[in-house]
């Protein structure tokens, strides 16, 4: 665990194999418990440690020898592997703190939390956290809408039936329609994005809200922990401990509900009276005592998690109401209810993904459902607008006439339906052309911004790495 | 753990001192994690299985030599302490069924699921838990209630400012807002009450939501499970995996809504401005770094939790909304939110009434506050309208005069103000006396059903324990 | 407006034709306004006015003179036809006090608001207007129950596929869907009832929450008003000026879900891939522009509104959590958003009752699907369990192996699967011959109980106009 | 109601009055109702139809002629001092058609709703609305800022307790305090401008959700109204008509949540035990029985809106859960819940700087809190740190032993410890100076956005006139 790879920290859930995500995804708690939440924060916590140290003794608040005791001890908890959070005391913080006290003693140990408070501690912790959290959904939801644009180009000229109301509305594709959902989800990500100008700022060294006598350097520690400065007035994030992660869950819950809406669109087209698609094995389950059942429980589940985020989401902003200034005790759950919000709900784009990806489709039961329900009917009132240059008003009662007496004059082709079909947007050649490049260029965006994140937290920690490497060969002792 | 103990098995919770409460409340899940679910699940799951098994046997379905067997060994596993739920078998029932079948083989072990389904399964061990839990919370809040009331008795003569808006309104005592706080939880107690006649009905035979061709006896095994009698359709309780929850879930939220009224206003009376009231050394915590602090980290949590009670709820509600007939996956979560919001609460009654138990009050400091601010004027207002024969609003023109002058006419001794309040459930001497009283007799009502309830469950136990007993010494082998 | 008629307030809403009905109901808000909130307390106003005139009379705290000249004119008002509420006067009470005053001046008129406040005022009326409204949605609920019972009965002999995880699982009946649905909604009645044991206790007379000098009678009120009693602490009710509209909402929500899930289940049924049912023309709209679309609007709405009721729960959730003791500003808002709850869900389901009788229904689309898919597969089992004496996991293996053959011994027929279902609650014929008579019974109770709470609040305002006439006629001057 | 004049819609709200807005704001919905939602959407309806108009008549689907004809019609209808929604015809859309039909006859007015439907018209119509009403709350946001920043100016230099816990932490400034309100805000701002980017785009051309097959120029009616560009995908905005909605909601729960933080904090500074700041008579009201009050109402209502505020988000998020592809009515009443969510918290930041500029304020208690309570006690154990260089946790352990004997040592006068506080973002004196440059650095950019948005709102009008002017005046014309 050494801070020089805390930027792989996420990086063995960027990589979850579908398999094993469906698995992770889907178990649910009975058998597994929920891990102590501070071990999610410990890599953090060491993060945190290292820079206010090393800020400390280039500021001069601590001798340059006793900096470089405490950062060559802390480089020893990050690769011993017998460090664990031991439950008698309070928290991480603690932890790691009795860790060194036992090492380097009060003389030395006990110099560590100077001019500063577990309050912003704690905070600058869960900053770091949220954001890596941010990064990994942003990640997540780039691998999906990669998926979806895929299969929008593959199907885009497999006619089937558009849907209002749960009814047959117009014709439209499969590809118009996996399109449609990329857009979502590419949308989704602008959103995870706009999380770092509102939070990415260093909230360490607001100490208990209300600062400190020592002449601490705050914009050194933001720029190794990789925040694009420090906040501007030491009692906000404090005493708004539900804040940024607020803004984390309600992007989850709309990218939650977007793919709840894939999910739903995915179970119904599953269903024996549809029979447009199949789960592949991998993503479906069978039952304890009906053999002949395939279940679509990933789906279910994206759905019921879906459901599951929004209530951790009220239980977030429920916490920031009418408070007094000042830390308040009370937002200390909010660290569990995002942090459950989060496990439960990061895998989801994958899952989905691999659902998508091994989707068996039946695309002549699609097809063959556009020539039922006068679905032509909407094009063929185009047409005879078009034609006799009459009002769209009056169209649409001859059309209503011809459907009441059942012509047939109202069966078009579904593929010649799409081949008119012209607007920006729509289902048609071109504007699909059009449309998915549009897209394709969002997206490619998107993975330049992350990768611009994951350069600028690379940059922060080697910087760090630097100055703990001269601080301990002696460079900065008098 | 045996069967016949499991009338034992929220003891522990029952019994919890308020010093440990107030650990295991305010702890939180830092460095202690969250057990899977299961393991609550285990002693219901063991429960449902003897009751289903002593019914197939009883049938005939099952062969009485079979269920013998079957519940010999369900009786070692409870004794068992090397029974522990293996995480690479799906839940406690594949757990169970596995031991089983490890010790007797599929031949007479594969006997035990016949005429049911995991669903039936696991949506009655959660009425069962939900059940226990109800009770449990009702048993908390007996406590907490009675507390309230001997506070009540206790500083009936004490005055102090009533407020509204936060503002000084009229004198009241604090014996009264102990009362008024009483007369709350009071009624949280029948709300939770109101879960029996919704809920205790045995899905158990309901398999998975359509029944089946076995002649299975419902009424039995609802009566071995301390159910009042079947429910009446296999549908229903499977499709609303979320309902006995999300009754429970209100139940709490309710509860949890008066606690943080009485733990702000206790917060606020905390202030070093107010000064009212201090928290024993027991109920508070110090500071990181302010060496002078003491705070009311509780009452603090008990806010928290509330909003956390909130979004859960949302999430047991959001899963209930526009589902389709039969069992849906995505009601699994139910499971764990529901044990998350009991777990995080279910003390809350106890250690608030720890805080109330050990308050050190400053009276004087109330009856101050009582001579300021005209608090009298009210008083002064209806003596006028008595003495002088004047309609209301001419006697309030009046006073609003004497406000403005400054009139010490104004400033009633409290003690004055409080004897010569009437009306029932005010302050007023008569109407503490009787409205005590009523809270009293409501409380002894609660008590009573609590017994009552715990009387069934007895019953049931034992009976299951004869059955079994009959069975193992081949009573009802043919 | 008379207060005898008080009692038919609700008796409009209890005649909707089921056509105006779902007008009312789908419209929404786009060219309607909502009105102001106290136009529907109005009536509840001058009944509590009334009440509390009488007490003040009787119990000589007013002349009985003055009284008779109030309620004289308090009985013209409601006569009136040309009151209307003046958007000038700040609510319904400072309404009504001065079109008191300019009858009768300062000198009478000002004395009716002797011993209560505008708060004890409010909360009084707002308990009035949510206990009728329990019991309308009682009375609604009632109504959709009766549909559900008839239908289950006309179509208990149907067969129809089973669903589990939206996958066919056994065959069941439509008949035993449409119990399945009778039963939430009953359950549904029993919770609304819950409502009376909490809330039905008078809080006139609790004044600003402090009780008042003055002797005034709170039992008598309280029977003039249909209540239980007084309640017992005058601090309670106004503090939680959430509470009785939460418990209304919360029971609100629980219905709206069922509906859902009642809409959802006919949405799909309806949906061109089932085919199984078809909405009647008077619960179906067209399209602004596709001339052969029939949506099934009523259905949607209710969806959308569960999903609406669940939000107002949360905002009302939201004003009880963390007061401060007495009355807070903060709760006004609780009255808007139980009104807007109230009216958005009220026809609910009377529009599901009428969707139902007006059901097209093709039975032959779904007898049709029980001859697909293996759906026989379980029952098929259940017989090998029986005749081989095998047990269930050896059993399934056999019918797991029949089903990847494709055996055609697994195509049973439908009705003899549900002739040969025999546990209580399924589809079999006893069990639903059974279980119907049940349902049927706990409707009757629950029309029996509406009954009685009409008598109580009949008997209520007939004793309080009595006594009127008496005052008016001068029997109870001196 | 010129188009011309449509930039200055939301002109009438950035201009209310503190007095006539508090007013507005406490009202509540007694005695006044809601108006018809169409209403608001009417001049975003006149819009839309006009841009729509000018691009059919570009692209020749619509002849030059009737489109002038129609625009001149709808010309008329903005000034026309007669056009009222009709309460009978369903909505604002069908009331402007039918109003051409009129006029027209259903030759010419037949022809506008070519190439769209009901569907895209509404989902375009709230976009306009909720873009607008984003930059309402921007607009008014950055006022109430501008008041903060002032009032931390004006107060940096007066001493007050910080708190932590509700409890005296360390010394901070009301300046620093004020200065932590204008951080939130202001990170409000950003917040609410991030909607930009995710949805201002144009649906308008979306038509049904399948798009068309005239060749509509769904970039010219983007332009036309001040859009970004045309969406990408047809079927997104019409299934997702909560998002956008739901976004606002989302930013507006924020600010609310943190107004209640400052209204929770000044209705605790009133409070008499605390006596520290008073609301101006314009900001308070009295009682109805009680002479002598003063209530903190419109901040009760702050307060109280917030929890509104959280409910209808969750009321928008529950009609995004699990939808299913294509427009569902189920999210018609998306549009009530944003418009009742807007009405009523859109003036709490006018409110709020109107409480906060008449507020009266007593530093003298505040700094007398200050030598209480050992609050000097951080600063003095970090003067021993630097002075005896020993580490902090041991100088932690001495100032304990100093508290415990009562070391008057501890009694710093708090402008000294002010002035030793030298971290940024803290209450000294250089820090405040730097950090409130920052802030007001921020809120000018947010005011020139501000400014960008609205020319290109008024560029986008300007150009749409200039089209309708060169039709009616027949240069279109062939």
């Amino acid at each position: 665990m050494k801070t020089k790879q805390t930027n792989k920290l996420w990086g063995a859930a960027f990589n979850t194999a579908p398999t094993k995500a469906v698995i992770a995804f889907t178990a649910g708690r009975d058998v597994v418990g929920v891990p102590p939440a501070d071990v999610a924060l410990l890599p953090y916590d060491v993060w945190v440690n290292k820079a206010h140290c090393v800020m400390l003794a280039k500021t001069g608040i601590m001798p340059a020898a006793d900096a470089a005791k405490i950062l060559d001890e802390l480089n020893e908890l990050e690769k011993s592997k017998t460090f664990v959070l031991d439950p008698s005391k309070e928290d991480v913080h603690t932890n790691i703190e009795s860790w060194l006290m036992e090492k380097l003693g009060i003389e030395v140990a006990g110099k560590l939390h100077t001019a500063r408070s577990r309050n912003d501690q704690v905070v600058t912790d869960m900053k770091l956290y949220v954001r890596d959290t941010v990064l990994l959904f942003v990640y997540n939801s780039i691998g999906l809408s990669q998926t979806l644009l895929l299969l929008a180009d593959k199907y885009k000229g497999v006619p089937m039936a558009g849907f209002t109301h749960h009814q047959h509305a117009m014709v439209t594709t499969l590809g118009h329609t996996f399109a449609g959902f990329a857009s979502m989800v590419i949308r989704d990500i602008d959103r995870f994005q706009s999380w770092f100008p509102l939070h990415n700022t260093s909230p360490l060294g607001n100490v208990v809200s209300y600062g400190t006598s020592f002449s601490i350097d705050r914009k050194m520690t933001a720029e190794l922990l990789a925040f694009d400065g420090p906040d501007h007035n030491s009692m906000d994030a404090i005493t708004n401990r539900w804040e940024s992660e607020a803004d984390l869950g309600f992007e989850v819950v709309s990218l939650m509900n977007h793919l709840s809406l894939i999910a739903e669109t995915l179970i119904l087209m599953a269903m024996p009276e549809f029979g447009m698609v199949k789960l592949s094995d991998q993503f479906s389950t069978g039952s304890s005592i009906m053999p002949q059942k395939k279940n679509p429980d990933p789906l279910e589940v994206i759905k019921g998690k879906a459901g599951f985020a929004q209530g951790q989401l009220v239980s977030l902003l429920s916490m920031g109401k009418s408070n007094f200034i000042g830390y308040n005790r009370d937002s200390q759950w909010t660290k569990y209810i995002i942090m459950d919000l989060v496990n439960e709900c990061k895998l989801a784009p994958i899952v989905l993904s691999g659902v998508l990806e091994t989707l068996i489709i039946n695309t002549g039961v699609m097809e063959k459902w556009c020539h039922k329900g006068f679905i032509g009917a909407t094009t063929v009132m185009e047409q005879i607008i078009q034609e006799k240059h009459i009002s769209m008003r009056e169209a649409k009662v001859i059309v209503e006439k011809m459907v009441k007496a059942g012509s047939d004059k109202l069966d078009l082709d579904p593929k010649k339906i799409i081949a008119c079909t012209k607007s920006y947007g729509s289902p048609g050649k071109n504007s699909m052309k059009t449309s998915l490049k549009k897209l394709k260029k969002k997206l490619s965006a998107h993975k330049a911004w992350l990768s611009r994140k994951n350069t600028d937290r690379v940059r922060s920690i080697t910087l760090l790495n630097t100055h703990i490497k001269h601080l301990i060969t002696n460079k900065y002792e008098k």
